[in-house]
């Protein structure tokens, strides 16, 4: 039985969330998603409550609950079961991150790594990692060094015949690993390869770390861990690892494209160093399509507790009393903190995963070509279009949905902050996508240098994409507003994308020519202007991708309520870039922006009617969700009370002593 | 010794960040906050190390730390030692807010409330509460009510020559309130009162829960705990009550001004409900202070570990090569991004705390008055302005403190997410500063209501702070910018405030005129107008205040580097504001925006060589700071790995169940 109140605004929309839902999702993942669930709710060791675990017992319960879902098999390689993947992927993450890194990192980021740089000598070890045998972690970054990839200081130095590993400084020592403080029995790890007493750049190598009986490490070989991190965090074993002379056989080399003999010769059929690069951190940019979807379910849970929650919550009216007070969600300014975080949470979706224009199933494709190994110049293309809006994609999803998370937890005010509201644990769990796979404003900077890129050939744009082609034209400044807050946005971003592609430009240039080196040049063009280059650019393409997916839904009503949504997605997106839309002259006067503004809050109170079938429609499981305040029965202070309960006459130990203390306070005030 | 590079960057400043800090801080204050630390420091329950406690240990060590202060006897009435209690609380605050919280609720909160609103027949009590001899904790939220107290649902009835208190719902229960759930002998508990069967609204009554000796509770209450909380707020025992019969004597309610004689009938001397809510609720606002306090603490801390952390990272350079890395304090976007907090940082507590224009002051003066019982025009003008003022202030404190230590946290990097760094520990520390005392966004309505009561008498504005007078001209727009930024920010802002006062003022008479009742309207202005408003009117007055203190300052080097902090401050709010300029049409055309932005790149700059020196001038001790990251030393990586060698080779013991597992996959892979 759902709380009246919810259902008389689940009354008020004008669809059926479940037909969204298929529309948005698919209906094969929506069923896929439904059956993960349902394993997991069937086995104990699943089991929901809002305890807060130590850092051991985070550890030992994501190592059990690893084990069952190895078990299960239900682990799938996207690219020979992408459906499967995405549904267990998805799940797993809203269920708790720590759990689903656990599985990543080995099959995904380990995994991946030894199948796309290894050769034949390492079939055996793939069939291992694939069925599980051994547990890998994936070590690149160094206490000293993380975006600067090249620059790692490990070495690895051929030595009669084997492969002498160090850590020349504190700098060089490995982190951040996962997997590897306590589980791993193998690596990958990526230094810097000496033969001969040349320096033969950055290589990757897979070697054992640990036996695996007694998980002892080999001799040349210091794990530990990180300590305590924030949130589900807590539960991963992130490690640090130092080489003293460790050695290691040649096979250890993952050796597609280069090689060294047995007499110390080191071959290599790549043509550059950036050739190679290319090849030895390309798993990489894969980790960022999961990123985006971090950015995806923050928004997602965020909109749901807060805006189930703020019908649950009455406060002030029309007239005194409290039988007068109104829900909370009837206040302009709730909604407007509220509902662009849940049309973020739907149009991320679309333009990341649904079918027609799906981003993941393009990078896919992508990937899959340049693994059998393809080269041609529409692929090179591609790459560049995919590095491009993968790397704005990335920063924009990830900080809408840390940002929604706050909003979230302030909009429903103290409670929100309680421990089973879950949405400060939910903003710490999500806090590092931020910076995962580098510091968000550091990957715009490669959607900037991309875009910067094609300056010179303006007009012959011509991308597999598409995405940049509208900078052939110069885009037209604002004459009038439409009925249509879409287009409109869309031909606002096109000026502005344009315009700030030109005075970036041009200030690069100016500042060449007062004789600064390339790298300052970068440097100083980032504040104001290549920022919001790459974020103009991106949020183009995710809102011009999402019209494009409404334009095609059949259903009349579906597609009139993804239209409001995609209304408030573009109007919020766009309000932000107000003040430079001013700058770069795409209008003029107040009334321009008092009118967007306008426009924004009535597209925020056309939502309203729709945003709680629209929640249902985004909204996980119960026992997904695991938020007091979110429940979907709506009865938020039933579940705070019955959660509150259980700390009733709680005495510790240290009331005695508390007592002791007062009753000394006491008689010593009589003398 | 610190690290060559931070030494370098120390040396880079014009002037002496001793001096400076006895300016900003005055030499008293330096001295005492010394001291307090100095005899933490040499007791161990304060040690410092980066262990994540559980909830029963947090709460322990508090209980111990709480205990020792007393007996230091180092807690003083703000009223009859502004110094010395300014000095406790920064330092508590900046050590642990869970520690101070104990102390300060049951001192400045529940103390304060006995003595505003209880007589003589309390002062007994208010002495054992002087004394430490009992425990008290302060009851109003209720499970279902926060800002709304008028409709606080828990009731006192008379019955028999006694009170007789009731929980009538689950929503009456009181909950949030420190002290509580183990610790409070007594309570300060709101209530509707009820004598012969009328309801004489809400009134304070003060009560004891438990028996001293066997802490247990007393017939018709029952005590809980609320569970778990993020960040050090797991420390603090957050309760609920709930009241089923429960009876208390009559003297139990606070009856300044209103009594109930034994024959049970309801005496009042106060005019209106109103005035009585004033006074039973009067004590709150003094929080509002202390809350704007950890805004700037917040600001202080974040900036303070990412600057130096900054330092001591470098990454990429004009070169290749590892030595020709910069630190990333050189980039202009990490500057962008960590300047700004560092002069709010020293802004919000010049405009707060120091000599000449201390808020600080000015309100407990105010305080004080209003405790004497002073009633006049003047006072009574004086209260509003400090309510507008400091409903104001607490918002934009709090959100930019909680968003310095989002910002300082990606600016650092994947080590910044460590709990040895402390920013996000710090976040969850600092998040719910946004919500205490009503969440900020409902606390502004307050500033804007005391504004739009202004309108009808423009011309005539005199406030006791005069910072409201500017209201009586209109401001003229934007000419030319002069070479004094602070100058050209303020003119900006006053136009700024003056036509959102106008704009927001007539769309509330239009909405009135079209049949909306004044709650409706109320609600309908808020965003983009009202919301707009309190903040330009705030900053204003927060930069003329400062403004004012740096053009007294005798020192003409320190001078000169308040003035660049201050010029970055004006600049970095007022670039926040810029769509907002156009629109009231301050300026048009692209070049005004771009311009200010070319000025605030400047200011920024400005700011590098002094960044170091400015840090040491607001940095806590490091005992106090307690972050690997932001050592005064500038070694963070030896700081990082000293906590790492601590996690060398752990083993859970879960392990050999991960070895079994993993053979087990292997044996069945070969059958």
């Amino acid at each position: 039985m759902s709380a009246p109140l919810i259902d008389k605004y689940r009354k008020m929309a004008s669809f059926d969330w479940k037909k969204l839902k298929a529309v948005v999702e698919g209906e094969e993942h929506v069923r896929l998603k439904a059956e993960v669930v349902a394993k997991m709710k069937s086995e104990p060791i699943f089991h929901r409550d809002y305890r807060v675990l130590s850092r051991e017992e985070q550890r030992e319960v994501v190592h059990q609950r690893w084990k069952k879902i190895v078990e299960w098999g239900l682990f799938k390689d996207p690219y020979s079961d992408l459906e499967n993947f995405k549904a267990l992927t998805e799940t797993l993450e809203a269920y708790d991150q720590g759990t689903s890194a656990r599985l990543f990192l080995h099959g995904n980021v380990f995994g991946a790594a030894v199948k796309s740089m290894g050769t034949e000598r390492h079939k055996e070890l793939v069939e291992k990692i694939e069925n599980n045998e051994i547990v890998g972690a994936f070590c690149l970054t160094e206490i000293g060094h993380g975006s600067n990839t090249a620059e790692v200081q490990t070495t690895a130095t051929f030595d009669d015949g084997q492969l002498v590993f160090n850590c020349p400084s504190i700098g060089a020592i490995k982190c951040w690993a996962g997997n590897l403080s306590h589980s791993a029995t193998h690596v990958v790890v990526y230094a810097q390869l000496h033969v001969g007493g040349k320096n033969e750049g950055l290589h990757g190598f897979v070697i054992q770390v640990r036996c695996p009986k007694t998980f002892q490490t080999f001799p040349g070989i210091t794990i530990g861990d990180m300590g305590s991190k924030p949130g589900c965090w807590q539960g991963v074993e992130n490690g640090w690892m130092e080489f003293k002379n460790h050695r290691a056989p040649l096979s250890a080399l993952l050796n597609k494209g280069c090689d060294i003999t047995p007499d110390g010769k080191y071959v290599t059929s790549f043509k550059s160093a950036s050739e190679k690069q290319s090849v030895s951190l390309g798993t990489l940019s894969v980790g960022r399509l999961g990123i985006i979807a971090k950015g995806m379910m923050a928004c997602t849970f965020a909109s749901t507790i807060a805006i189930r929650y703020s019908v649950a919550r009455r406060q002030f009216g029309p007239e005194k009393g409290a039988e007068n007070e109104i829900p909370v969600l009837e206040y302009p300014l709730q909604q407007y903190r509220l509902f662009p975080y849940l049309s973020a949470a739907i149009c991320i979706r679309i333009f990341q995963k649904t079918k027609c224009y799906r981003f993941v199933e393009k990078f896919t494709e992508y990937m899959m070509r340049v693994m059998v190994g393809e080269k041609s110049e529409e692929l090179s293309e591609f790459s560049k279009e995919v590095h491009a809006l993968s790397s704005g994609a990335k920063p924009v999803a990830t900080w809408l949905g840390v940002e929604s998370l706050g909003e979230a937890r302030k909009a429903c005010g103290g409670h929100g902050f309680l421990h089973m509201s879950r949405l400060n644990t939910l903003r710490d769990d999500n806090d590092p996508s931020q910076t995962f796979e580098g510091e968000n404003f550091m990957i715009l900077q490669q959607t900037s240098n991309i875009l910067l890129g094609k300056v010179a050939s303006i007009g012959l744009i011509n991308t597999p994409m598409s995405t940049m082609t509208f900078l052939n034209s110069k885009p037209s400044k604002f004459s009038s507003w439409t009925s249509d807050p879409v287009n409109d946005a869309l031909s606002a971003y096109r000026y502005l994308t344009y315009h700030l592609l030109q005075t970036t430009s041009s200030e690069a240039n100016k500042l060449k020519q007062s004789g600064k080196n390339s790298f300052e040049v970068r440097n100083e063009i980032q504040v104001h202007r290549a920022v919001n280059l790459s974020i103009a650019y991106t949020e183009h393409t995710m809102i011009d991708w999402v019209q494009k997916f409404v334009e095609d839904v059949e259903d009349v009503t579906l597609k009139g309520v993804l239209q409001k949504v995609l209304n408030l997605f573009s109007l919020f997106l766009l309000e932000r870039h107000l003040a430079t839309l001013y700058i770069t002259g795409y209008a003029s006067g107040g009334k321009f922006g008092e009118e967007l503004r306008e426009k924004l809050r009535k597209a925020v109170a056309d939502v309203k009617p729709e945003s709680m079938a629209l929640v249902d429609s985004i909204a996980p499981d119960d026992f997904i969700l695991n938020s007091a305040l979110g429940a979907s029965d709506g009865k938020a202070y039933d579940h705070i009370m019955e959660e509150f309960r259980k700390y009733t006459n709680e005495q510790p130990r240290w009331v005695c002593d508390l007592a002791q203390f007062l009753q000394k306070r006491s008689q010593s005030s009589k003398l």
